[in-house]
């Protein structure tokens, strides 16, 4: 029996040589059909989150996400969305956080529980814990059907990344960003914070993500060059700014689940307030530089890593001007993505991850001590 | 003159080796006189933040803390205690994130500015644009008088921690804690959520805080040792859960402030969506275990960790039960202090990065590549 459950697993990888590559390069098909349902329509509607949703979102005026690890990086980047494109006020826990403080509840605020597996132990707890508190109504954002999170909330979207193996979660995250996205779309069109004009453009950018996700990938040649050097690091800075600072926490987490590598993200703004005395030539910094309106501050941090010392290697956009020089090494993406580019900028991170994992020689898609979904506390 | 003034400095030394080392044993009496005002009363009352602070109060039904570093942490610990005591809801926000999201505002809520300094360039403009959103009161907790931060405000406090040399933030934190739970007091107390009985206790333990500071200040010879060991390693994570957790923060920005030792705190919940991977015999794990009633919880985090090969070093309460054994170092402070706990388990944490870089010979007071106050973005 184990021997065909393998066979069967070398026959579902095809050309990939893990279940991350696969599941890395499966994203753009993941994303696609998460998105089916709005990909051929004019506009969106709340039915995306079950009947019950246009209800319930009339009455939401807060937005509370409960996560764990990769899923509360993906709350974390809503916050942003949900604040900017619907202006609501949006709060991100931890879920084994939340559960166990005095927090305040309030009947307008919907709670979201985002989980790959939906099996979440805290994810689930933390939930049960808020409605007990007051909170009204939840919805879930997941992969699996019929798992505890789906029957649990009284709204659901279902992401259809189709099943991911890999420990270190890639697909699952990306298409929870998309839900995430259309969710402050619906959130934004109820309370007429988005014109018809603004909802087709984000309907046509939505369009077009898995096609610029694809694009994406092809930078995995380059990447590929970086992973040499990078393998031989014990540490390293990812900084971000804005919705690309969660980015950069999933980047830093990738590369320590699969590569053992100490990776930590920062705000690029905190730098001064103490990380910057551990930059040397010793402690790499990876750097997400999106063209956005941070990016003349996010250069001058920077600057100030590279003054001292520090190895760069910036994902910038191809918009964003960053010259490559000594000890700055930049890969460009495409132009900058707008409201899609934390999406886009996870991709590379993905990948450095996946192939400094592959120089090292670890287990990439069983990495130790981690298991696929944490189903107990 | 320069001259004279290094020897103006060594007389101001003492019998300490750096100001960091005089600033930490000085925290008893920094918290006396922050606390001076309430140290003789039989009660508290709003004019401690000021003459307007009444009226501010009784309108503010939400609280928004805008800081960065060491003082972002102190923010932290307060969201818990605002929303424990004084039953309103609080969010903290990193200055340089805060100034660049779209918020939404609200008028009642009160902005907090925390900085040491009272010159924090991103404090200052985050509480600015704060206003400009349309918050209407601002609240500074501040070291210096005189400071833009005091100018800015419409209600302030003034910590006396006296002035602090040393880069690396110690009793400016610790006073900046105190004052936060007096803030929570005297909102609770507005609220109706503190009653004479519970603020006559709160203000005793307060009035004991300063001898109990100055308890836990003698572990500092059991630190030294564990100080020889652990400025061999490279990496360390440090463990805590709930109030806990910013402490697990602090703790880590110290070590990487002045030993460069690459230090990061996780919420203990969060170790099985990631971080444990990193978990090897070269990664030590330092866990606050406050007997308190995540103690549990904590157990069992530190068991993964153990199973897993690696060595913690636990700071636990005298009734924590948890016993040394082989790779599981403990230095027990005193028994649980309740509320005051996360202030008491600052001290072995700031002890143990001073003790640490004294073994690594770094430039304890000017660490590189650091300023005092961040004063430009």
């Amino acid at each position: 029996v184990h021997e065909s459950n393998l066979s069967s697993e070398a026959i579902e990888l095809g050309p990939y040589a893990h279940f991350m590559q696969k599941e890395i390069f499966e994203q753009p098909s993941a994303v696609a059909n998460t998105l089916e349902m709005i990909l051929n329509a004019k506009s969106i509607s709340p039915n995306l989150f079950g009947n019950k949703a246009e209800e319930v979102f009339s009455r939401t005026s807060n937005v509370l996400i409960l996560a764990c690890g990769t899923s509360y990086h993906a709350g974390l980047v809503a916050r942003h969305w949900l604040e900017s494109v619907a202006g609501i006020p949006c709060n991100v826990e931890i879920a084994s956080e939340y559960r166990y403080r005095n927090p305040l509840a309030d009947q307008a605020t919907l709670v979201v529980g985002i989980s790959q597996s939906g099996e979440t132990a805290d994810t689930l707890a933390a939930i049960s814990y808020a409605k007990k508190l007051g909170h009204q109504y939840s919805l879930a954002i997941c992969n699996v059907p019929e798992s505890a999170l789906i029957r649990q909330a009284d709204l659901c979207f279902l992401t259809h990344a189709g099943p991911e193996i890999g420990v270190a979660s890639t697909k699952a995250f990306t298409t929870q960003l998309a839900t995430l996205l259309l969710l402050a779309m619906v959130l934004a069109k109820m309370r007429h914070k988005l014109s018809t004009k603004d909802e087709r453009q984000m309907i046509m950018a939505l369009r077009h993500l898995p096609v610029a996700l694809q694009h994406t990938l092809q930078i995995e040649s380059q990447v590929k060059i970086w992973a040499k050097s990078f393998a031989q690091k014990r540490h390293a800075l990812f900084l971000g700014r804005g919705v690309h600072y969660p980015i950069a926490m999933e980047g830093a987490l990738k590369l320590k689940e699969i590569s053992y590598i100490h990776a930590e993200a920062y705000a690029a703004g905190e730098l001064k307030h103490g990380p910057l005395a551990l930059v040397d030539n010793e402690m790499p910094v990876v750097a997400i530089a999106p063209n956005d309106q941070l990016i003349g501050k996010l250069k001058s941090n920077l600057q100030e890593v590279h003054a001292r010392g520090g190895e760069l290697y910036v994902f910038a956009d191809a918009d964003s001007q960053i010259m490559q020089s000594k000890n700055l090494h930049v890969i460009r993406l495409s132009e900058h993505a707008g409201i899609l580019s934390p999406i886009l900028h996870t991709i590379p991170l993905q990948l450095l991850a996946y192939h400094v994992a592959l120089v090292k020689g670890t287990d990439v898609d069983k990495p130790r001590n981690l298991a696929k979904a944490v189903t107990v506390e």
